[in-house]
């Protein structure tokens, strides 16, 4: 399939462009600026589309089959923009793939996003964001798998997870980027992952069996 | 009908409760704070009930015909608040109102939210959040009225209005929020109301009128 990658040169971006780079897929890498596409390429990325989620960006979605939405609007913007990029760039997102009958569709997502009232002040309006978001996906006719890691690390990968859907009693241990960005990719060609939302953490299970099992 | 009126302290929801003083219906008005209830009972109010956004309010919603939303965090906080109070807000609202079974969500919108990529970057994130709010709603099991209005003055009332789902060609006219009350408590009574989201503004249509054509 070829694979657009919204959020490419994000944290975790990068990682799915490396990790595509390896499988089976093509990687088509959304980015905002000219000067960033030399690294998608070194990375191995197969093409480089130039895309603002902020403006109009369907024409990314040309000759794609899925799309792994890993964008985010980072720490160091306001809450104005958490609406504007983080919620509406990705209802936008959906609304392009709908209309371009992609056949899967893969959101990063965050452990908080299940139960943005049990979230601390200082998050809950990022946590309500990427809740809506992850409840506006569902109502879309997409076939969507939605990823809520716990908190992310850039420690090496472990290759080993623990999904569930019972975040509160298993607590918020970390996961690394890496193997978030390879359950993104594995979620892809996993046909038990479709339709599902999950929470996702290090733990013993290899990723492959993890995913078969969500 | 019983219509609990969320955001019964704001501009709009002051003009709402003295219209529903008026009407037909019962009011009961949903206030944050235990000092606002006086004030509620001598606009017309029948029952007040604590209620705050932020947290649980479903309680509110006992022996609840329909419901009438005016909420907002208003114009002095951050869009931290739009997303938690606006939108959150908005969308439990939603999940109390199906459970509880009532007959019709009147939902006050802005005429901004029909499309916010058109809107100015200051306002664009307000409008997403109206937006989104109104796409929740219409997804929902829900009879729903949405009512967009334009600039809000406090005019006295005209009593008659326009209504459109076209408000790039007609413009940002104003309209007193005397009469988006009386939108809103009329909505409950005309069945042409039901499942529509328009655009509302001062004109020459007398108002009941003018929602049996909406």
């Amino acid at each position: 399939m070829n694979v657009l990658v919204i959020g490419a040169n994000g944290q975790v971006g990068k990682h799915v462009i490396k990790g595509l780079a390896k499988s089976e897929h093509k990687a088509t890498a959304m980015v905002r600026k000219e000067e960033q596409a030399n690294k998608m390429k070194e990375l191995g990325a197969d093409e480089v589309v130039l895309g603002n989620l902020e403006k109009d960006f369907s024409h990314a979605f040309t000759n794609i089959d899925a799309v792994i939405f890993a964008a985010g609007s980072g720490g160091s913007t306001g809450a104005d923009k958490t609406l504007v990029i983080d919620l509406w760039g990705a209802i936008k997102a959906f609304q392009y793939a709908e209309k371009a009958k992609i056949k899967h569709f893969v959101q990063l997502s965050s452990i908080g996003a299940g139960d943005p009232d049990a979230q601390p002040d200082n998050i809950k309006h990022y946590m309500v964001a990427k809740a809506v978001s992850d409840q506006m996906l569902m109502a879309t006719s997409l076939n969507y798998t939605i990823v809520r890691p716990g908190p992310l690390t850039n420690e090496a990968s472990i290759g080993s997870i623990e999904t569930t859907d019972m975040f509160k009693e298993i607590g918020y241990r970390s996961i690394p980027r890496a193997d978030v960005a390879t359950v993104l990719i594995e979620s892809l060609s996993t046909e038990s992952a479709r339709g599902k939302a999950f929470e996702l953490l290090a733990g013993d299970q290899e990723i492959k069996r993890a995913l078969e099992n969500v």
